[in-house]
């Protein structure tokens, strides 16, 4: 993984003049390809170019959870796209606001986040790596948006609950109703629509949890080509790359998800952690007294959360990970997942130490991406304000 | 009143040019500055300058409750301000939206209220004129804003209703419910709030009905500053210039007010009906048969309406109007209504006559009063990015 990264400077800057009028025409028909068919991820023979967009918040380190969950995938559809294919990762800040946060904390956790998404690999020359909340663009589409969207629709949604719950240390969703909420928590999935339809993208990897956003995404795009039908449709409706469901639990206590704002840091593991403290956390990790070693969930989460963490750290099935481990115990699998994480983070973590010290390189970075970004989405947006009316 | 347009052409060039640290010093002190107490209309002397923000939606022409409802309070700002303080009116396109629009006639109408607003006597060099949708901070402080505007606050407005039902034709508000409301029409208070708190406007001239509206846009600034506080309170909380409430009705049903979508042309009077056109649908108005002229407008809605119109044209109290017409009949006082019409709109009739051809001036100003707003909300957007923790 190392030498991915000896790539990255000199940056090639990318202008921010406007487009000729030939270009344009260009990116607008780019616009209006007609939708893909739902394809397998390995098939890039013969494929329509993709445009994928994924955000993540700026929430600091992050943990195992979360590096599986978001970072690791982003790193292996770079991998696996093809040359024609464009892939957007955003660091989506203006969510980050739907929830308390300390401005110091939020600030440094932008630009912890940039310095991250660089160092597991993602290579600002072949994707738009930006700053949601430098392309005002975003906002302005999503208000033009959110005048199509019946508030019914953001009524069923039910993320703010669980997001609610979570930043409030809430046993269940029982525990907060909207008397704690805020306009934007409520409203965020218009946003999140806006971050998507605005690139044209194809391809949107979530996880569960955000299934039904994208739902929410592709019926507000297609009530924006039913009001405005003319020429031709103008929003893509993206397809949901459902990324396989990662769950990692806390190491302490199994019936939970592992979560950053756990009380004993000892649940966790973050991207950033030394070889020892892998060692010791994953040698504390709760597990059971059965012999042997199985992969049973609902009877043995702590052992099965272990063969989930190694099997996300070699890219294995979880069943063929098990079943090299029927015979072995609990200390030979704690040492091998050590080693497992130990292995797929060495890499980035040293980049990242590297890399977060080189301001001038993180800020550059991060102009040249919103400046790509804006330039990508100016053409949505101008033919967006043409069709409602606006110019 | 026409004298006033021939200072217009040519105008000062507004650069957009980045401004130097010791101008940006300037406007962030002027961003600070100590709230002003309320003060008379009247009293410009040593008074702390203002800025004065007010908008109005693109809605094709004005009626005479339109006109007087804002463009006529307008001018009069205009006139009687300090020259120190600032003026800001907004053509609030993104507004327009939160009802269903046909996309052409969006288009014309923000280039003729843009026409009607330098037709009635506003003027570029004094006051800035711009389209708010051609300013993207307003709609990314809004989205800022909206992570501290706890929904029960946008619950508790009702202005949604008002509009839902006037859109629907509904006979009230009892017709309407939220089934029918999309999320712009929900939010758009916290879109106005943006509108007024990106300029850090100490004035709003308003009438009844946008009252809750200011005081919610007191409210956010409130905990936003509460949120924010360090080092000096941010944000401006605007006081209200509660505009003379001009009610004007019907001339053919004086139960309702006078409405641009009513089906019967004869019951307005637009800024652009000719001579004849008034003379005839003033004769034509619906009075009642009591004999002589008094103002009562439960008992005589017609008649009253008729002295409204006329104490707005002259810019007299209802009372000084009616005790001169005690002794008159319906005739006399329809003349003279008719006329006092055509003496207010002769002048900015003529002269939107003359701008509407006018196109690349028209949009001459659009440009430089975008800039203009776009560089003078630059100031508070930037602090506001840095407060909240994106900058």
């Amino acid at each position: 993984m190392q030498q991915a990264f000896t790539r990255f400077p000199p940056l090639r800057v990318v202008s921010a003049a406007r487009t000729s009028p030939t270009q344009r025409a260009q990116q607008l028909r780019r616009l209006h390809r007609s939708p893909l068919r739902l394809q397998s991820h390995d098939s890039t023979a013969k494929r329509a170019p993709r445009v994928i967009f994924s955000g993540i918040q700026p929430t600091g380190i992050p943990h195992l959870g979360n590096y599986f969950g978001a970072l690791a995938n982003w790193v292996k559809l770079q991998r696996d796209a093809s040359p024609k294919d464009e892939l957007l990762f955003s660091v989506v800040g203006w969510h980050a606001l739907t929830l308390p946060q300390d401005p110091r904390a939020l600030l440094a956790a932008r630009t912890t986040m940039m310095a991250l998404i660089l160092a597991v690999g993602i290579d600002p020359k072949r994707s738009t790596i930006f700053h949601q909340d430098q392309v005002q663009n975003h906002t302005e589409l999503a208000w033009i948006l959110s005048c199509l969207t019946p508030i019914g629709k953001l009524k069923r949604m039910t993320t703010w609950k669980t997001r609610l719950a979570v930043s409030r240390n809430a046993n269940d969703e029982s525990e907060v109703d909207d008397s704690l909420l805020n306009t934007g928590l409520f409203t965020y999935p218009v946003l999140q629509a806006a971050d998507i339809l605005a690139y044209g993208a194809t391809h949107v990897p979530v996880g569960e949890d955000q299934q039904q956003h994208l739902e929410l995404t592709r019926d507000i795009a297609d009530i924006f080509n039913r009001t405005y039908p003319k020429p031709a449709p103008l929003l893509t409706l993206p397809q949901l790359m459902l990324t396989p469901s990662k769950r990692i639990l806390s190491l302490k206590d199994p019936s939970v998800k592992m979560s950053k704002s756990a009380i004993d840091a000892n649940s966790r593991i973050e991207l950033t952690d030394t070889a020892t403290v892998i060692r010791s956390r994953i040698r504390g990790a709760t597990t059971d007294s059965i012999r042997g070693i199985t992969y049973d969930p609902a009877a043995r989460p702590g052992t099965s959360n272990l063969l989930t963490i190694l099997a996300a750290c070699t890219d294995e099935d979880v069943a063929v990970v098990a079943a090299r481990y029927a015979g072995k115990d609990h200390g030979a699998l704690k040492a091998d997942v050590a080693d497992a994480v130990e292995a797929a983070f060495k890499g980035p973590r040293a980049e990242f130490e590297r890399l977060r010290a080189e301001t001038p390189f993180l800020l550059r970075v991060a102009e040249e991406g919103a400046a790509r970004a804006r330039e990508r989405s100016d053409v949505m947006i101008r033919e967006v304000r043409r069709r409602v009316g606006l110019a």
